[in-house]
């Protein structure tokens, strides 16, 4: 199929690629046009159907967006964006640049400008920039029979129809009904006798990460949102919360791998920025590691004198870090899916405390036998190590198992008290229990 | 409401109980349920209409639907499974021990047993798992009215009634048409002419990843499911993906935090299970840092005349695992959103290269400047240092970015290339480079 297409796009044979693109779905279609030669792809996409160009472009790349709009006449933009989804129009126009989002805005109708802006002012993190305005909102007094006529007239041009909203005069959220339940009643049954009136809303100001937490809890495909006066002002559906939840998903990644977070995808964006991205975080690690550092060099005398005890450093270390992010790693994603709630802390402590005394006690029998009798060292040293081992491995899991609650308590994203950081504060502390035990066992 | 209800259970009232529960959102009833005593919560489930006991029992959580079944008799057991949906049952029973699995099929009767042993087969990890059998099937040659009257008729046992398929006699999957189409199209519009031939379905054997991914590309609320003739077998639904994707980025970050991935909830497994999981890794990683430490012990001699260079590996290893792990977070989260394939391996390592570079001189300069100017000490030695520093962050990010694409291309997870596994890797490198530079310059 594509194939064919291309090679008809070759032959400039636009008609008959026009005839195959029509039966191709959607979002094939806008994959297929990133690998059109750019002239030859506006020439294509200007004999679309109206209606498919509009849906063909919901589904580009920005990048492609860009271009198509760059290179079309200020009505031709206009008309594709009059057949988008309010909620596709935000998308689109929040990923351009300003000169053309004033271009566009310069030629819609007022009405349509004036929607644009206030959903352009909703927080990128809002509920109320995730959601649509086209729903069809229904009175409780209608008949199933007018219910139904009335999705007839107007339903074409709604996102989803499977789910109607009940709104008083003053457009106060009543209730919901779906299609299915219309259809399967009879027609002369009132909407309010058969409507759910206990409807589960979202405000406007809501965070997304809340609302995805609301489909993934309700297991609806569509969810009302309303503004503080309860008044119905748009929708929100669940392929939108997908994305949600990838984007959100990533962010707390890129975070716990102490980056700046960033939503643009790692290919497509250019090295300076990448760089940009990880060098704070690295830094701010980097000078924490130097005083790590300090305390090495405190106790000088003491490591000159055995030397043996400086190569156990790097295992100390790692298997601090290692198990410490093993414990925050699965805080941090119960707190994210609300498995785990800040006032879980205590419960979290005492089972962290009890893992870490088992894992503790296992590595560090291992360590003593592996140090002792296939290394041959000391008895004192195996002793000193697999002692310091013990109480790093406990130290880490109990800091990686709070730190991202104690994080969450004070408002601040637990996804930042990960590896990296766990990592530095657990390195100090391991050293010096290490060099304490040390001096004292082996009288140094 | 929720203090309301608890009270009249309190007081015994369990008539007016059941009433508040009837206009209840059943997700909210089920929450509720896990705060009653047992014992009354027994009564309760008993006198609510058996519709209602059914949604309910769906959203209760396994272990207080393991209750309710332990307790109740055979016959009432099968008849809140008779009114569940089957990709519902099938999830219960995934979660159920073999003896209540046992019990339950013991009574079903003969043709359900067959489907869901049939269902029980397929690998947990599969479409065939994820979907439910009860969609609605049209014939082509049906009109409009045909069409709705059939929905009509079976459509109050279906999960979505909003998208209908079409079969040919021998069940092959030949259309998709929506509710919303058939209603807003004339009554005497044969099926045939409005529905849509190109459907994207989903294979039984698909990974319920891949599925993911359709559900993401698409944007589609329900698909169908068809067997290797393409027969239509089920439909998934897109709340069931919800949960996929977050089990699945969980299982990601178990593995890029070493440890062996857990569905269950963290505060709901026990300490000793935790630890299992645990302990594997920490183990292989504790011996490999042990050679690492070896290469300490192999340049005893450098180390004992300069031993300010011991004060500075920790600063080395750190800074080189976390630039590590910011390049491996960046590649498996790109791999498993499909943003990075395998076949990008260049341009990855290319881009790595550049950015490590940036980074490394940056890190390098500051680390120069801090050593001789703050630290006050010896040129070389903060010479040595620093050329250290450049070289372990360019080869961790290096090593970070291409090790997951390597395990995607050898068919390994690429979540096991993350943060642990690359510090190890890096670490022993950092600290040959490190010895070997401050031999040279050092004349060590």
């Amino acid at each position: 199929m594509k194939e064919k297409i291309l090679s008809l796009i070759e032959q400039g044979k636009y008609v008959e690629t026009r005839n195959e693109i029509i039966n191709m779905n959607v979002v094939d279609t806008a994959r297929l046009f990133e690998e059109i030669d750019q002239q030859k792809l506006l020439i294509v996409f200007r004999i679309l159907p109206k209606d498919l160009s509009s849906d063909v472009f919901t589904h580009m790349t920005s990048e492609l967006q860009k271009y198509v709009i760059d290179s079309i006449t200020d009505e031709e933009a206009v008309g594709i964006l009059d057949n988008l989804f309010m909620d596709d129009v935000i998308d689109f126009l929040e990923e351009m640049p300003s000169n053309v989002v004033k271009r566009i805005l310069k030629n819609t109708s007022d009405k349509t400008r004036m929607v644009i802006n206030q959903f352009l002012n909703y927080p990128v993190d809002s509920a109320g920039s995730l959601m649509t305005i086209e729903y069809v909102d229904l009175k409780k007094e209608m008949t199933v029979k007018q219910a139904i006529q009335f999705i007839k007239q107007i339903g074409i041009d709604k996102e989803t129809i499977d789910t109607c909203y009940v709104v008083n005069s003053n457009r106060i959220l009543e209730g919901v009904i779906s299609l299915r339940r219309l259809i399967l009643n009879d027609e002369s049954t009132v909407v309010k006798d058969i409507m759910e009136t206990d409807v589960v809303s979202i405000n406007t100001h809501d965070d997304r990460e809340d609302v995805a937490g609301l489909f993934k809890k309700y297991n609806y495909y569509v969810m009302p949102v309303v503004d503080n006066e309860n008044r119905l002002v748009g929708i929100i559906t669940v392929d939108d919360i997908l994305d949600v939840i990838d984007q959100e998903t990533t962010e707390d990644l890129h975070k716990m791998a102490a980056m700046q977070p960033s939503e643009k995808e790692y290919l497509k964006t250019n090295n300076w920025t990448l760089a940009k991205y990880r060098i704070p975080w690295l830094f701010i690690l980097m000078i924490s590691a130097t005083f790590t550092g300090g305390i090495i060099t405190r106790y000088e005398n003491a490591l000159q004198s055995v030397m043996i005890l400086a190569s156990f450093i790097p295992m100390l270390m790692n298997t601090g870090g290692n198990s410490g992010s093993q414990s925050s790693t699965l805080i941090i994603r119960g707190l994210a899916l609300g498995e785990i709630k800040p006032k879980d802390i205590l419960k979290v402590l005492r089972k962290e405390l009890c893992i870490s005394g088992i894992v503790g006690i296992i590595l560090s029998v291992v360590n003593f036998l592996v140090i002792y009798y296939i290394g041959k060292n000391d008895v004192l040293v195996a002793l000193t190590v697999s002692i310091t081992l013990f109480f790093t491995v406990v130290l880490s899991k109990v800091v990686g198992g709070s730190l991202p609650i104690i994080a969450k308590k004070l408002k601040l994203d637990p996804a930042i008290m990960a590896g990296p950081l766990i990592t530095t504060i657990v390195d100090a502390v391991a050293l010096i229990i290490y060099f304490t035990t040390a001096t004292r066992l082996l009288g140094i």
